[in-house]
């Protein structure tokens, strides 16, 4: 028994080692890497993930797993990492490795094809790959599922024990309600600050320093730039995010460290216990994606957070901050006003951006809808939800990268983690007697310590649905962030409304 | 055939991939890793090195590396690589497990030791630790050597091909030669720079415009900083260095950078089709040693250096450069003095302190020595060698960590580098029709190509005795050396005299 135990843990730590390497070389080649090493660095990501598949997949730790999984002695967080453990042999066997090689493949051409073709908006050259690459995905979903609810065997890769059936209704009143508040705004985008220029290196020590402020640890963890904001975690002691600036604004460089500290709290907050474990992790990319809006809205759409931080702005950018107080920060960010593009949304239509996605893509992998017609069903659908129809597939079908690129079933979890911050943030609001109060008086330690008790120390301990459940008394539903929603959209009016 | 050659060509580039993220896992620890990783960190790296053992020693290739390594019809550099790797698994199969484990404990035991007593000279601690490490080398010199040759056996690891009893000759005529030289010095320490703060910014800005200047190409290359400085190369397209700032004083940095920009510029010159293959290497320590040494103490070691980089050093120190000039640097590092510290020793007293090393480690080995004798022995020869006579063994047998780190047959690459750097020296001096000209005149593209064509584009395909005769000449042998360092003292006499 004991030396079951010892060969599971340093089998879980040498997976987990494998995956913090892999970790570091995906950060540095986004931060550091010089770009004429991008076929090298990509052979070793790949060899690394072909030897952690390996490793994963030895056989003389199938009966051990097994045998731990459903060992109603062993100790809860033993008995749930082998449950983990169990769970990823079982996806990994039933797809056969000629199907994995064709469907990496096929996602290299579709993608490749996408970067070349998107903004010229050519759905013509992306239709024929990415045909293909459905074809495969629903093969895929077959072998995993035996045939039944394809697209949950596609979900349950980012989001364990996720159900379509479950969420439908969820999205539906999302789409209900979402709708007519989008439709009911100004209708006016946003407005722009001044041009003006506001330095990379005071914008570096900006992201610094809220980073700091909010919470996130330098002393075990680091800031770096990239043109795509992410954060990254090797292991116990070292978590890293990037962010992005732009000379011209600082805004995207504020909401990003504070969306990309959000998810690198949440890493840094794990219990220590957990390193080189199953548990070492979050139990989705919904729980994930929750820490980070709702540092990036619930915080950040706050006009007392921009309070708090304009002093430092205007030490760190005396000229570009000349006539600009927080107040311009919050309208710039709160505005409600339909639009196009995923990621330029605001807060309210930007659900209604996943709702269009997480309905096209169970068509397609059910078999409902033909790639062929996404583009049609896409731009009917959109003036359905959104009053809006685009020029161009770029504007459209063609706009987000993660179809090409072989992910299905991942964008349901952006939503899904606005759904639990919304729900977080009114647990929040009671347990620490008033969010917006604790903002204004800087009370982020009493925030994360909230986050840190509920969710964060607890890794990939329970599922998902039940640490949420855990953590707000609640189960999943729209309520809160819709009520969250229409504040939103009655503060972006009444914004308005005094301009 | 082809298909052998296809697997032999996944294979070996498996191993490079795994050689390579180790190599960012090293780098990213010394320059950017907060040190609440180390743990982490080291369960990474250990996890990596294991995979790499264990896919080196996969059963089913060796029968094809015998095979291939023998084969008359094979390209050149199919069956040298097919040897290198036949090499490896063969050291590799002859030392048991267990000893391997044993050797790796007990190392890190004295090394811990080593790092807590060094300071205060603790030789006590010490003793017992380094005695059972030294007994262990001996086991595992047994196993690999099968009893003869011991000290040979573990050399073989750092400078493949070497045979301590042919560079015993050499070591020998150094020290009957250079012992008189450091003798008949002014015996005085070098002059000292006046104390100036000389910025890290700056001095960060001066390691990139003097890597620039010699060659080392910055859009696939990076610097970084660390305590200890060193190069690294995770494949083709990414090299890096790290140098050391002392914000007191710019030389370090500027001798550091000669010198990590020298190992650099090899990897960077290496034949691209080598990628991913065993011959994307030096052939030894020594000939990278060399690269390194050539760049410090033959271009950084000349008037003219400074001469050319003084412009640049005035408009990056303004204030701390005043009243200085190319001299007093060049007086600072060319000065020949006796010294304990082999780090901090002037060039010609360096190459004695690894005859020492040398002469020790092998009696060590061999067993003609005793680890309670070692103290008795350095002090003795080191006044032999070199006229002092350590107080304490902080600054005698206990100042490197090598021996502490199980590092046996490592010294002698540092004055093998030495050696190889005076023969390039020597012939790029006659090619290139005066190096000091060179120098002089900014010719540092000349001299970069000259070793890309005669050294650093063959990478591994040759072993190291036939790549420097191939590129000087004339085999191994002190006489361009000492005829260096002779020149080296007579300008450093001069140097005092005109003080």
């Amino acid at each position: 028994m004991s030396t079951h135990s010892e060969r599971l843990r340093t089998w879980a730590g040498t997976l987990a080692d494998i995956t913090g390497a892999l970790a570091l070389l995906d950060w540095d080649r986004d931060t550091m890497m010089p770009s004429s090493a991008a076929d090298a660095r990509g052979h070793q990501i790949a060899t690394l993930a072909v030897l952690h598949h390996r490793e994963l997949m030895r056989p003389e730790f199938g009966e051990i797993v097994a045998a731990r999984a459903a060992d109603p002695d062993a100790a809860p967080s033993a008995r749930r990492e082998a449950q983990l453990l169990a769970h990823q042999r079982e996806r990994a066997e039933r797809v056969p490795e000629a199907l994995v090689r064709e469907l990496s493949e096929t996602a290299s051409e579709a993608l490749a094809v996408w970067t070349e073709a998107r903004e010229r908006g050519d759905w013509d050259s992306l239709r024929g790959p990415l045909g293909r690459l459905v074809a495969l995905k629903r093969h895929e979903a077959q072998a995993i599922s035996g045939g039944h609810d394809l697209y949950d065997a596609l979900l349950d890769e980012h989001e364990p024990g996720a159900h379509a059936a479950e969420l439908a209704p969820i999205f539906t009143a999302l789409a209900e309600r979402l709708s007519p508040l989008v439709a009911s705004g100004t209708a006016q985008p946003p407005p722009t600050l001044p041009q003006r220029d506001w330095p990379r290196a005071a914008q570096l020590q900006l992201a610094h320093d809220v980073a700091a402020l909010i919470g996130f640890d330098l002393t075990t963890g680091r800031i770096g730039e990239s043109a795509h904001p992410f954060s990254s975690s090797s292991g116990l002691g070292d978590v890293r995010f990037a962010t992005r600036i732009d000379e011209r604004n600082p805004i995207s460089n504020v909401l990003s460290v504070l969306h990309e500290a959000g998810h690198a709290m949440y890493e840094q907050g794990f219990d220590p216990d957990y390193a080189r474990t199953m548990l070492w992790d979050a139990p989705s990319l919904s729980a994930h994606e929750a820490q980070a809006r709702f540092w990036e809205n619930h915080v950040g759409g706050a006009l007392e957070f921009w309070q708090i931080i304009e002093p430092r702005m205007r030490e760190l950018f005396p000229a570009a901050m000349r006539g600009l107080d927080a107040g311009d920060f919050h309208a710039a960010t709160a505005t409600v006003c339909p639009s196009l593009v995923r990621v330029e949304a605001d807060e309210v239509t930007y659900n209604l951006h996943i709702v269009l996605r997480f309905e096209l893509e169970q068509a397609l992998i059910t078999g409902a809808l033909d790639v062929q017609d996404l583009p049609e069903a896409w731009n009917a659908r959109i003036d359905e939800l959104l009053g809006v129809v685009p020029d161009s597939p770029a504007d459209g079908v063609m706009q987000d990268v993660h179809w090409a690129d072989g992910l299905f079933g991942y964008f349901p979890t952006y939503t899904l983690g606005n759904l639990y911050a919304a729900q977080l943030a009114a647990t929040a609001d009671i347990a620490l007697g008033g969010l917006s109060a604790a903002i204004a008086d800087g009370g982020f330690a009493d925030i994360l310590g909230f986050m840190r008790r509920r969710i964060h120390r607890h890794g990939a301990l329970y599922p998902t649905a039940e640490l949420m459940e855990r953590a707000t008394g609640v189960p999943l539903g729209a309520d809160m962030l819709i009520a969250h929603l229409e504040r939103r959209t009655l503060a972006s009016a009444s914004t308005r409304a005094t301009d």
